[in-house]
């Protein structure tokens, strides 16, 4: 067996998700074709992970592949699209079929557990390096963009932050992406790491609500900041109200709240709200967020009243900086 | 500056025909959004090229920018698709800023030429790569596809095949993307690798001709053989009918029609039409496209009645065989 065939024999069980999708014509042309519902827009973003640089080197081919889904995904949740479909730009060393089945079985599980189907890809020899592209819908119009934030909305984050950036930790210290020896803490932020939740339904139901979203890919801080920017107004996040997971808080202690406002990879959602439409929330919402602050005038990001820019900007995560 | 900044510095220009492709939010959001018109189809690929694998380590970047851009729109034109807009994934080892202005031009001048606006992207830290995804539109359910190609219908492609096959022997014997040394035969065929025109228009009109259509990548057989596999037909091609260019005749004699049989590069379309409706079609149309044979029934490619499979299929070009 060639080894495109091989590829090929891995990669079209993941399919099968097709048809209800709106992708008609899939792997195997030279292009995809998929059918957009009148009424609605296309939503896509396109990323890049780099062995070394985005995931450790001899990072699980299983787990590699769920991340790399995840995180791509994670922007379609920031705008509020429904997923849809993906494809893969997959450069490989070498073709290992052992690797190639884990990375396959991974994504696979991925696919089905986000909604997303595979529409086509590249393969291509080279250093490990996977670029994909998420596509998702939204009602004409209705993406939520990080440039509507107004003074006096509520400043609102999901989940516990922190955890993937303590694992990175483990992970760099360790040099291997399995956990034998992790404690039961560790092992709670490992698999924040190794499986992020991309907040698909609380980006949908977020579309009705918020003014200014984003997906907290760098670190709170740097992330918040690109929707001030954006959205040309200030901030004030009350420290003591970000949330922290009591695993991360009985590992890190008081450096805890450092990883919540500065590390990335947790794929949390960050979104702004005005005051009168968090009110009328529904419950099921309410308790899917936290609010941590407001958005003021002022330009500029206030931690507890204090400003939290220097001269460089908001410390947080820059790829040419490297890391992992 | 910050080298984000510089990179977006540079892409920024290239934003500006945005509004005209349907592009409603472009780079700088956590997605990119595309309005695709009521009553067409998205059509969509990405491709990767990878330095060392399919360009020369220290190639020029204004042609790799066109090259790459060319590449991926060449799948656009393959399908009959209309260019809309594209995202690219660079991967760069470090940022030089000399390299990205000059990268930034030739995608710019690719991108204005084809009518592909830069709808959003990604750039990390690592080995030289890129990965881009292009969009086009058809009316929906017009795409050509590889599959509906008929005993009968008559085996047509576009321009002279094999140049850029050549070009790559020089480039490889000479280690520079620079041509000095060459002869004027040997700039012919080096333009023709540094910049491949994806015919566009061409493929666009043979939307209401073509039953099926490839685009020539691995090499006129190698994908010619691609058709007949997803139509399940064979086809018989005349050797002496594969258009060659003057230029690789004389530099290549007798072996010039191997070039324009195997190598690909080129990115040519190759198709096939009904004979009755190539009677009917448009001098226009029939000018730009040469018949080298028909399609028949019995399964496998011959060339002048002999059978040119082997027991690996085709000759051609496999991207895990490395090449460049």
């Amino acid at each position: 067996m060639g080894e495109f065939e091989l590829i090929r024999q891995y990669f079209m069980p993941l399919v099968r998700l097709h048809g209800s999708h709106g992708v008609v014509v899939g792997p195997g042309d030279d292009c995809a074709v998929q059918r957009v519902p009148s009424g609605f827009d296309l939503v896509f973003s396109i990323d890049t992970l780099v062995e070394g640089v985005h995931f450790p080197i001899n990072y699980r081919p299983d787990y590699l592949a769920w991340r790399a889904l995840a995180v791509a995904a994670s922007d379609l949740a920031a705008m509020g699209a429904d997923p849809s479909c993906f494809t893969l730009a997959l450069t490989l060393p070498e073709v290992n079929e052992t690797w190639l089945r884990d990375f396959a079985r991974g994504l696979g599980e991925a696919a089905e557990s986000f909604g997303l189907a595979l529409a086509g890809g590249d393969t291509t020899r080279g250093p490990l390096t996977l670029s994909l592209q998420v596509h998702g819908l939204v009602e004409s119009g209705g993406a939520i963009c990080r440039s509507g934030a107004r003074p006096g909305d509520l400043v609102v984050v999901s989940g516990p932050l922190g955890d993937a950036g303590a694992a990175l930790d483990y992970l760099v210290a360790d040099g291997s992406s399995e956990s034998q020896r992790a404690s039961i803490d560790e092992q709670c932020v490992l698999e924040r790491y190794h499986h992020p939740q991309p907040r698909l339904k609380l980006g949908s139901a977020l579309r009705h609500f918020a003014t200014a979203a984003i997906d907290i890919s760098d670190g709170l801080l740097a992330d918040l900041n690109h929707i001030l920017e954006a959205s040309a107004v200030g901030a004030n996040i009350e420290r003591a109200r970000v949330p922290v997971s009591p695993a991360l808080a009985r590992l890190k202690g008081d450096t805890a709240i450092e990883y919540a406002l500065h590390s990335g990879d947790d794929y949390e959602l960050c979104a702004t709200i005005a005051q009168a439409r968090w009110a009328s929330a529904p419950p099921s919402l309410k308790q899917q967020l936290t609010v941590i602050g407001v958005i003021e005038s002022a330009p500029g990001l206030r931690l507890g009243g204090t400003d939290v820019m220097s001269g460089s900007g908001i410390v947080g995560f820059d790829h040419f900086r490297g890391k992992a």
